[in-house]
C-alpha cells in the first residue's frame, strides 16, 4: 500500500490545474507585455486569473502581484514593511518563534541591518496571544507578521484579533497564509492584514507559482528589478500558464472545501485517537484549533529520521517536521517554540493528509506506525535508558 | 496568414518540454526535500536537470542555482558581486548602456545605495569596445556586467575578450545570456564569466524559470531567504516539473542550434536585404555580429506603435523593442545608445525569427510590412513633414 502524508511538504497538482497549465501553454504563450494579439490574449488570461484569486481572497485584483512562491511573497511582505518604516525612523519587527523560514530568515537579515526583530513566544498548544502582539506594539514598530496556520503543527493563529490590533496601533500587519490558503476559508479583508503570502503547490497548484497580496496603499518595494510587469513591482515576464493554473486549483480547492475539510476533520481525529494510545506519544499543537489534516506528534526515545525512513519502507510519505528544513540536525524550532525538549523533539512525525486520502489510507497508518515506533524504539539508546530508569520519561 | 515574430519576447513552449513538464508534474510530485521516496525521487530530477543544464553550459552542477527566471538571475548576481565588493571597498559598478533593465534597474538600485555605476557607450553598430571596459576597470570596481546578446537589437558583446580583461584584472564578470543560450553556443568557460543568466521561455522552455551560473567561489549572497534550497542561495520550493522542462528544451535547441542556426541567418539575410528596400529605412545593430534570428530596423516617419498594430491586422506578431519596456512612451534605451535620434527610435521595428519560421513567413513579412509602413507614415505628420521639406530626412 502507499499513503502519501505529506500535503503540508507539497502537493500533486490537480487535472484541472495541469489541464490548465497545459492549455494555457498551448492556446496563450504570447508575452502578457507584448502589443500584439497574441500578447494581449495572454494578458487577458492573466487578468482574469488575477481577478479569479482576488475574488477567493476578497481582494480588490489590483492587490494582487504574482510571485515565484510563498517564500518570495514573503520576503518582499517583509522587506517592503520595513524598509518603509525605517524612512519614518520605525526600525522595530514583531513576529513569532514558529514562523516559517522564508519569514525568520528575512528577518534575521533585517536584524542584521539594525532592526530590532522581536520574536513572541507562543503557548505549549502552538498559538501566540494576540494580547502578547498588542504589548509588544510601540512607536517604533514597522511590521507584526504572524502566520495563518504553522506549517509543521497546523495551530492556527489569532490572526483576525492581531489584524484588528495593528489597525488600531497603525502598524502594518503581514500573514504567511501559505499553508492556510485553499484549506480553510481566507479573507483578507476579515483578517485585516496589509499582506498576505500564499504558494499554489500547497493546495494542487503548480510549483514556482504564488502571490504577494499587498492591499492598496501598503509600502511595496522591489525584491526582482527589471521590467514593469506586476505594475511595476515584481520584473520578469509573467508565468501565465503556472497563474492560470493556480487560479484553476484554488477556485476548486475552495469549491471543495466544505466537503474535503469534513473528511479531512474525521480522519484527523481518527488519526489522533489512535496515535494517542502509542505509549508516551503526545499530540504537537492544539487539538481544535489546527488545519483539518494535520496531525503531529512526538514519541519519546524514537529518532524521527528513523522512524521516516521505516515508515517509507511500508509506502507511508510523511515528514519530521518541514520539508525545508530536512537534513538539518537541528531539531525543529516550532516543537522548541512549544515547549518540547531536544530529545522528544527529535521524535517528531508530521503527518498532513490531502482531499484524496481515504479512511483505508488511515487504518494502514494507524497499523503501520505503531509498529515502526516500536521498531524504532528496539534500537535507540534513548528507549533502553527510559525503560532502564535511567532517564525519566517526560511524555 | 499568420506570423509570430516576436521569439525574443517569448516562445511557445517546445512540445518535448510541455511532456517533461506533464511527466514531471505526475510522477515526480514530490518536495526534493523530502526525506521519503516520493522526495527523493524528486531530488534525483532536479539534480538530473541540473547536470544535463551544466553539461550545456560547460559548467559543474554545483555552479548552477535555480531561479524563477533570467530577471531573478541577473538581480542576484549583481547584487551578490556589488555587496561582496563592498566589503573590501569596492564599490564601482561597470555596464553598459544597452543592458536589459533587470541589469540596469539593479544597477540604479544600487546607485542610490551608494555604489558608483559606469555604464559604457556602444558604437552605432551596438557592441561595446573590450578596450573601454579594460579603460574603465580600476581598483574599486567590483563587477563588471556586460550581457552577451542585446535583447533589441540582437547584437553580440565581445564577452570573451571582456571576460578575458576581467580575470586579469581580478574583478568579477557577470553577463546576462538570457537571448543567447539556446540560440548560440554558450560556454561559460570559454566566456570565462562568474556569474550567467539564462531564461527557459527564450528557448521552448516553460515560462517562470531560469539559472543563474555562479561560479564556484563567486560570491552569492541571498536574495529570496527561507529554506534551504538550492545549497542555502535561493529558498522556496524547487518548480521541478518547469526545471525538467527547461532542461528538455535547452537540450533540444541546442541539438538543432546547427539546423535552425542556418535556417534563421538564410532568413535573416533575406528580411534585412527586403526591409532594406523601404526607403529611409536603417537596419539597428551590426549586420553580422548579431543573434540569427534578430532584425530591428527603424522607419524615419513612422510611429513604431502604429506599425504594430497594422502588422497585427495583418496576422504578424513584432514589437517595438523589448517587451519588457511595452507600454511606455518613452523611446528605447538601446536604439538612443546606438545613436537614433528620438523621432527615428519611436519608429522601430523588432522581428524575431525563431525555428518554426518558414520562408513563406519572410515572403509574408516582405509583402505586408513595406505596405504598413506607407500607410502608417500616410498619417504621420512627421513624415508629412518631411516629405514636404519642413524636416530634414535623417536616414
Amino acid at each position: 500500500m502507499f499513503v502519501y502524508a505529506d500535503h503540508a511538504a507539497t502537493t500533486k497538482i490537480l487535472p484541472c490545474a495541469l489541464e490548465a497549465y497545459n492549455q494555457t501553454a498551448w492556446a496563450f504563450y504570447g508575452n502578457p507585455s507584448s502589443l500584439h494579439t497574441e500578447g494581449q490574449r495572454a494578458k487577458e488570461v492573466l487578468e482574469k486569473s488575477r481577478g479569479e484569486i482576488a475574488a477567493v481572497l476578497n481582494a480588490d485584483p489590483r492587490e494582487i502581484y504574482f510571485t515565484s512562491g510563498g517564500s518570495e511573497a514573503d520576503n518582499q511582505a517583509i522587506l517592503s514593511a520595513a524598509y518603509a518604516g525605517a524612512k519614518k525612523g520605525k526600525r522595530k519587527l514583531i513576529s513569532t518563534a514558529i514562523e516559517h523560514h522564508a519569514v525568520l530568515h528575512t528577518l534575521e537579515k533585517l536584524q542584521k541591518e539594525g532592526f530590532e526583530v522581536v520574536l513572541l513566544p507562543v503557548g505549549h498548544e502552538g498559538i501566540v496571544k494576540a494580547e502578547d502582539v498588542r504589548d509588544a506594539i510601540d512607536e517604533n514598530t514597522a511590521l507584526v507578521s504572524v502566520m495563518l496556520a504553522n506549517n509543521e503543527i497546523g495551530t492556527l493563529q489569532p490572526v483576525e484579533e492581531i489584524g484588528k490590533i495593528c489597525r488600531e496601533k497603525g502598524v502594518l500587519f503581514h500573514t504567511d497564509a501559505v499553508q492556510a490558503v485553499g484549506h480553510i476559508p481566507v479573507d483578507v479583508q476579515s483578517i485585516g492584514c496589509d499582506y498576505l503570502a500564499l504558494s499554489a503547490h500547497k493546495f494542487g497548484g503548480p510549483k514556482g507559482v504564488g502571490v504577494l497580496y499587498a492591499k492598496r496603499g501598503a509600502p511595496l518595494s522591489v525584491l526582482i528589478a527589471g521590467g514593469a510587469q506586476e505594475r511595476g513591482k515584481r520584473a520578469g515576464t509573467e508565468d501565465l500558464p503556472a497563474i492560470a493554473a493556480m487560479a484553476a486549483a484554488l477556485k476548486a480547492s475552495v469549491a471543495d472545501m466544505g466537503t474535503s475539510s469534513a473528511l479531512l476533520k474525521k480522519l484527523q481525529t481518527k488519526l489522533i485517537f489512535g496515535l494517542s494510545r502509542i505509549p508516551h506519544s503526545s499530540l504537537n499543537g492544539d487539538r481544535e484549533r489546527r488545519l483539518p489534516g494535520n496531525v503531529s506528534f512526538c514519541f519519546e526515545g524514537c529518532e524521527g529520521e528513523a522512524l521516516l525512513l521505516y515508515l517509507d519502507d511500508e509506502g507511508i510519505c510523511a515528514s519530521s517536521g518541514s520539508a525545508c528544513t530536512s537534513g538539518s540536525l537541528d531539531p525543529s524550532h516550532v516543537l522548541l517554540a512549544i515547549g518540547r525538549v531536544h530529545d522528544v523533539a527529535h521524535g517528531s512525525l508530521r503527518l498532513t493528509l490531502g482531499p484524496e486520502n481515504t479512511e483505508a489510507d488511515v487504518d494502514y497508518l494507524l497499523e503501520k506506525i505503531p509498529e515502526v515506533v516500536e521498531k524504532v524504539r528496539s534500537f535507540s539508546p534513548v528507549w533502553r535508558d527510559l525503560r532502564e530508569g535511567k532517564r525519566q520519561f517526560i511524555l
